[in-house]
């Protein structure tokens, strides 16, 4: 325990320097915080070892900031940007999918490869793009709804081709199987969102009604807890169940009060998050030639087939907002270090491709949130120039009472 | 991580509804919260399996609690309390340790099994009791800060007698290394309570200089989290470093935002340290008349002796302040069950021993808070009619600013 405790320590204390260090460059404190990780990690101190204690705490962390973001996020919102967050969810799939497999049949890789690294080319972490719009206020505009409508669309389809690839590595693919698992994956969706906010919508008090909760905090923590483990049991990812969670638990009438305690509790657990991914950073296992080069085909491939497809699926609404939207999901963070380490312990790809797929998965997130600022910028300039009031950060397109704006207040909540 | 989830989730609902069933019919809901434990660990139900993650949050939980208590207690008022603390924790450790040594002389158990039944009989589990009195409002009457002050000298002793303990069962016990433990051990809180008071009295705004903190809240984790660790290192409990490291940033000037802030952490994690107790109960280990008999008698020593103790170290205080210290000091909580899990661990004390002792723990814990309130107010009546200002939880006695009362308002920070 004295281990984990320091452990704990160590990686908290390196993140919030490199938060500090990045805050007073001017640069996305996220990206202080991973290479913080990365400089304590094995990959150069060495002083931080990745075990099972602190993979919790960042599994949590992330857990809690999608919860925080569906917090902030109205069903009817989403719903409203449906039809384009599929077009960028469904390209932002198919496009890295072929990559990955072309980039295979270059590299002369067996089927069963071929497939792990597509599927490692496909995921999108949503967690580092929705921090870094969170930070930029711009979570709540229509090209932060679009993302986040792609994130859970390309989470249903990456488990789709996980259980694929997995079914390929096993010997058998059941295609009956996997069609069950899109349907199950669907219905737990669609009756958590549908079901869960109309409950909550007719009776708001409803997480305030018990004696033990004074604000819908706790029964908000009980619930994202049950829909996190819920997604993993179906196949889904943690985040999705508590992205869901934070949507419906959003409903509730005390709903700032709830913001206001979520938001301490994502601020401590979230730097476990950033520092873990930092920590995956093998840099021994990069310092030859070959691999790096084949680091740089493949996180070539990986931004360009992304950030094509999923530009094209927002391309209706302006070049301007295509490129965010493109730009946005580009980050594949801890989903492809995820589904790499998948493919590694059923013995698809070996350590080299592990190594090369970790680092395309930091790289990727590390690029995304520095250009943000400058696409959010243009983003909303374009769309005022367009006269459209439902682009851009505007109080006019909050469905709130208070219009107040969803910046992340530097991960602090309450001040 | 899907299991995990599930636990972590399965933990936190079941002592919710303890909580809520033991609020509804006016008990203390910390009890509640144990008895939930029970249900779902492998007593009863076996939902809840122990592992090293669930423990985590369960350390995690009591590590917050006492750091928030820290944060709520202030240098010069434990200094104040200082000669009584002094007296309760050292009477309130030898009695139980000579209760244990007579019970296991009683019992013909050879000395090294004897050392660790009197270590299990002296722990004190100030988590319990501190929860329970900020439940009532009562931790800043100076019978609080008797049992607060009492518990780190307890803490010191009762290393003291671990390490003498574990030393018999390897089968060398070195005088002069207890007697490096024990100076290292007052250097370390002395050094952290003087010296970090010190400097943050000097300047207040130092937690919040830093650009990435606008509140104390993330840099007292860091520093709760860095002196938890090394209050380990040291062979001290880790509450003992955040108790200290929550007394340090207390001295903050932002006192307030931080309180706000740790407030929703403490009452996510602390479920799971109740929970966490309760699912130690092993009942099936218990289905012996022997075995219960032996329960009996470990618990009446255990209970008398603690009481005894701490009441007269306390009795210059009154009868009634006396009765509610040596009451409050009775809980032997986790810090008993660490104690004869380490005996375990070393081969000192057998299976059955083991189970009498977590019983014990168990019984001990959850009988104390009912009859605090009853005790908090027998004490708070006759120390007005000694026209005593300084007892009881009156505005009079707080150095807030604010006379804010400090109850712990259900777990739920702000409201």
């Amino acid at each position: 325990m004295a281990e984990v405790l320091r452990q704990l320590f160590l990686l908290l204390l390196a993140a919030k320097i490199g938060d500090e260090v990045f805050k007073r460059l001017g640069q996305p404190p996220v990206i202080g915080e991973i290479l913080a990780g990365v400089i304590v990690g094995p990959a150069v101190l060495g002083w931080y070892e990745i075990n099972a204690e602190t993979m919790l705490f960042a599994e949590i962390g992330v857990v809690l900031l999608l919860f925080q973001v569906g917090v902030e996020t109205r069903l009817h919102d989403l719903l409203r940007v449906g039809p384009t967050a599929l077009a960028v969810g469904a390209l932002g799939v198919v496009l890295p999918f072929a990559g990955g497999f072309a980039l295979a049949g270059v590299l002369g890789s067996p089927l069963s490869v071929a497939v792990f690294l597509a599927a490692a080319l496909t995921a999108t972490s949503v967690g580092i793009t929705s921090g870094a719009l969170r930070d930029l206020g711009a979570l709540n505009a229509r090209s932060g709804r679009v993302i986040l409508g792609a994130a859970v669309i390309d989470d249903v389809l990456a488990m789709l081709i996980l259980a694929f690839a997995s079914g390929l590595a096993a010997g058998n693919v059941a295609l009956d199987e996997l069609g069950l698992l899109v349907v199950v994956a669907l219905l737990f969706i669609g009756i958590v969102l549908i079901g869960g906010t109309r409950i909550l919508a007719r009776r708001r008090s409803l997480l305030t009604d018990p004696v033990f909760a004074a604000t819908p905090f706790l029964p908000g923590m009980i619930i994202m807890l049950g829909l996190a483990a819920l997604a993993t049991q179906i196949g889904l990812a943690a985040i999705i169940g508590a992205f869901l969670a934070g949507m419906v638990v959003g409903e509730s009438s005390e709903r700032h009060a709830l913001e206001a305690e979520v938001a301490p509790v994502a601020a401590f657990f979230t730097p476990f998050f950033f520092g873990f991914i930092g920590a995956q950073v093998d840099l021994v296992g990069l310092a030859d030639i070959g691999v790096i080069l084949l680091v740089v085909g493949v996180t070539v491939v990986a931004v360009a087939t992304k950030f094509i497809g999923a530009f094209f699926g927002a391309i209706r609404l302006g070049r301007a907002e295509a490129t965010l939207i493109g730009w946005g999901m580009v980050p594949r963070g801890e989903v492809g270090i995820v589904v790499a380490g998948l493919g590694l312990q059923v013995g698809a790809i070996e350590g080299e491709l592990y190594t090369v797929v970790v680092a395309m998965a930091v790289i990727t997130t590390l690029i995304v949130p520095p250009l943000l600022p400058m696409l959010v910028r243009g983003a909303s300039t374009s769309s005022e120039s367009d006269a459209r009031p439902t682009s851009g950060p505007t109080p006019g397109v909050e469905d709130d009472a208070d219009g107040m704006p969803n910046a992340r207040r530097d991960h602090r909540g309450p001040t």
